[in-house]
């Protein structure tokens, strides 16, 4: 129940946004009784830390899951972008996308989107530079893939407004060529796939 | 009076965020009593769609002053994107996310903001282009413009949850690079600059 009531509130973000989000639309949403809900989350801050955290966990395995259906030796730097692309485009990224313009205006929330948002980033750094096999000792490489990701964070937030997917394939297509004259990759890499 | 009351309303989006702004606060915060803002904007649609226009505005003319201010011999890669990263953290920028982010769910003021994100894209671009140096008519010089203003949207909506400038600096430092090397210039640019 308590699983239900923190998908319900993500649902509610992504369908209403946090200013349209209320304890009461979630138990609604969830099916759930007002009694229930307050069993679980006294109080509406208790409700949106642990909110928080599901949107975090939920981001993190969704990009987890998606790498590790993308075999390794179709990892060509485009096929990777697209699917960084997805992820920021989808459900869970506007739901995120509420939480971080919320907590711009409001410490107590900032106070609990913050430092998941640092520990998201880390692990979305790190798939990035696994998947893009980025030999991240070399100089400037760590820059081109937190930019890619800065990137792709800007491409996520226009879709918002205009879903505009022709323009957003083809940034993103100039943009796998950059990395692949750009970025430097480990060894097996450049064997495997001819990428200098 | 009517601009006082636009420029409260953009404030009131810096500091309370679009959930924390009302036409109470913004008609306390210009110091204009309830009847004026009435005569003025008799609902509150009519405050917001005048309130999108003023920020789509002010967006626009503080690029175009500070590309003016930016001397065109100094105009090396480096500090056009430092230019940009300051326009894309701005308080302007902040009230403009605040209206993205509303919008997103929110049809009406999506009707409002959507046609004005594109007509200041628009002009984001071409100062851009024209900063640069680049030379349009080659093939995906257009779209590494396009990725560089996401870029520096992404880096925006960073800052908004931790102002970590000393990341965005590397990002850029390395980005610079990146356009150093991928994006053609004007003839002139090279003659002048030395850039390839």
């Amino acid at each position: 129940m308590r699983q239900r009531l923190l998908e319900a509130t993500l649902q509610c973000l992504v369908e209403h946004g946090w200013s349209g989000t209320s304890t009461t639309l979630v138990s609604q949403r969830a099916g759930v009784s007002r009694g229930a809900q307050l069993h679980h989350f006294p109080t509406k801050a208790d409700l949106v830390v642990a909110a928080v955290e599901h949107i975090a966990t939920v981001r993190r395995e969704e990009l987890a899951q998606a790498a590790a259906a993308l075999p390794r030796d179709q990892r060509r730097t485009r096929e990777v972008l697209e699917l960084l692309g997805e992820h920021f485009t989808a459900d869970v990224f506007a739901a995120a996308l509420e939480l971080w313009v919320a907590a711009r205006t409001d410490p107590q929330l900032l106070a609990a989107v913050e430092p998941l948002e640092r520990v998201t980033g880390r692990e979305t750094h790190r798939l990035t530079v696994e998947m893009l096999d980025v030999d991240e000792s070399r100089p400037g490489a760590r820059e081109l893939v937190q930019a890619t990701l800065d990137l792709i964070r800007g491409l996520g937030l226009a879709s918002t407004i205009s879903d505009d997917q022709a323009r957003r394939a083809r940034v993103l297509d100039r943009w796998a060529e950059v990395l692949d004259h750009e970025l430097p990759r480990r060894e097996h890499h450049r064997q495997e796939r001819g990428t200098r």
